[in-house]
């Protein structure tokens, strides 16, 4: 492989419509991005036909053979312990050892979670990860997180996922203060569960980690009014499987207009974009730019410097509670 | 008042820009519905001027003076307690002794819900209100609950809704037997919170009161899977309002298409619609058509018919925990 490409491990088995739509993925992101090449993990007998079929790919290709595959129902733990010799976990292992410089997967987000912290480890200051994406707005683009990786939150990690995603925004949108808004039912102080009024409490102390704006509600998030939108996985996931039917529902899908079908992992000392598991072809290719885009603009090591081990939000001298 | 005609209570003094909105409402959803009358509680001296520049509409309404108004950053408690001679105070009342026939504010929707709870008693069997209304889907329309009422709901409250929205969906939508699914991020059994998992399988049982179909995820929704979609208050108004701007974002609003601007409040003995505080006059001719056709159809006679005290999720002897 050439100096100066980036090298994407690429989960060959993951996803519903595996292993198909991933070499479909790479080849239409190979000829988009001639600056990539791919390690493709996963069962020789399947991916080698589908490699040698396209014409040229099998050059930026290198198949790596991987024994067993994450099933979508296995449980994060089971994959952790009994997939080792998966094609999940074997991408992961080379990311984390260098040989690869991102991960790109449509599999079993759970497991993805588990596995990728495993091998790759938090980063310094990080004690959950978080899935990230990007929303359009009627303004441009807008982060928000968690899309479901954590489905209770407990102050402290909203406020990390916070600092995590107001260093994804200066990274990926060029913002030198993004703008950083809590999810909540009403913009008002006094609104919502406590956790949401101790995570904002910390948040909003003068010379905080993050240019806060305040709590924003399910209608300010189309509209753009803040850079990133922080809350928990449980609601981020709803919300944004709701919003991609909806987008849908009133037109057919246009992308720039859809929310993307490709989330980042925040946390983890590595680059991980997830798919979703029912990504196609021009969706796998678009987690491969967006993979590759974060390598290139160092997005790891920039929240890896940036992000601070955080004081508790319950040490706030300000009190929440 | 004529026999026949559904009387409607206005809160002339609710939403963000009322008095005027709301004649105007009441004067549009009027020319639409001649079958209907309005008593118009709120400030006289601003009402009249309103009313009586409208061709007609004087015929229609009768002012009915209210010395003070709830405002949006009330407190429920304050509002319940202080606000005994504002306008929705006063509508309230008036649907609660059987001068009205249905009470449509866009006011301060704490207050309204703590005001219609005292004023007209929870239904038997109902034991928290929830925040109801529809959806628009690729299959026509799914009901949606709760949107905010209670923040925090246990696997109790989550199967009352489900109950309430079945009947709701029964009476409203024609169906016999309406489909009924819980809102999750995932459509596996062990998926999601444990109050989830414990309200589905009290749901899931041979006999139970609705026809559950099991969980959905948010991308179910606008696909029409199901005919009622239960989830608690904070990720219902999280929704609903993120899916308010979606549409609007990828095309200007189209009455059918975009979710109605208007809540039905289940649980409670009278039929209570709440209009969106920024509602329009044709938001709150659009509240008061629901509201005259949920009288029309009797459909809280029919949920308090139907509810029945529902035994407690932990009582399931299959389990949850």
């Amino acid at each position: 492989m050439k100096a100066g490409k980036v090298v994407l491990a690429l989960d060959g088995m993951g996803g519903d419509h595996a292993p198909d739509v991933v070499v479909n993925g790479a080849d239409i992101a190979r000829e988009r991005y001639p600056d990539t090449s791919y390690l493709l993990f996963g069962d020789p007998e399947k991916l080698k036909p589908l490699v040698d079929k396209r014409k040229g790919l099998a050059q930026a290709v290198e198949i790596v053979p991987a024994a067993d595959a994450v099933s979508a129902d296995d449980k994060p733990s089971f994959a952790l312990r009994r997939r080792r010799q998966s094609s999940m976990w074997l991408a992961c292992q080379a990311a984390a050892e260098g040989r690869a410089d991102t991960v790109v997967s449509a599999g079993n987000t759970g497991a993805l979670l588990a596995i990728s912290m495993f091998a790759m480890r938090m980063l310094d200051g990080a004690h959950r990860p978080a899935l990230a994406s990007f929303l359009p707005t009627t303004r441009g683009e807008t982060v928000m997180l968690d899309l479901g990786a954590n489905l209770e939150c407990d102050a402290d990690n909203l406020a990390e996922f916070a600092v995590m995603g107001s260093v994804f925004a200066q990274v990926l949108l060029g913002l030198d203060a993004p703008k950083v808004g809590l999810l909540n039912v009403g913009s008002e102080e006094l609104k919502g569960h406590e956790e949401l009024r101790q995570a904002a409490g910390w948040l909003r102390r003068p010379g905080g980690p993050v240019n806060f704006y305040g709590f924003v509600e399910g209608n300010d998030i189309g509209s753009g009014v803040v850079d990133v939108v922080v809350t928990d996985g449980f609601t981020g996931n709803v919300l944004l499987k709701g919003l991609e039917t909806a987008y849908a529902l009133v037109r057919p899908p246009n992308p720039g207009e859809v929310p993307p079908r490709a989330a980042i992992l925040l946390g983890v000392g590595g680059t991980v974009v997830i798919c979703h598991g029912a990504a196609s072809g021009d969706d796998i290719a678009a987690g491969i730019a967006l993979a590759a885009g974060l390598h290139r603009r160092a997005a790891v090591p920039a929240i890896a410097d940036l992000i601070q081990p955080q004081p508790a939000a319950h040490d706030d001298p300000r009190g929440g509670s």
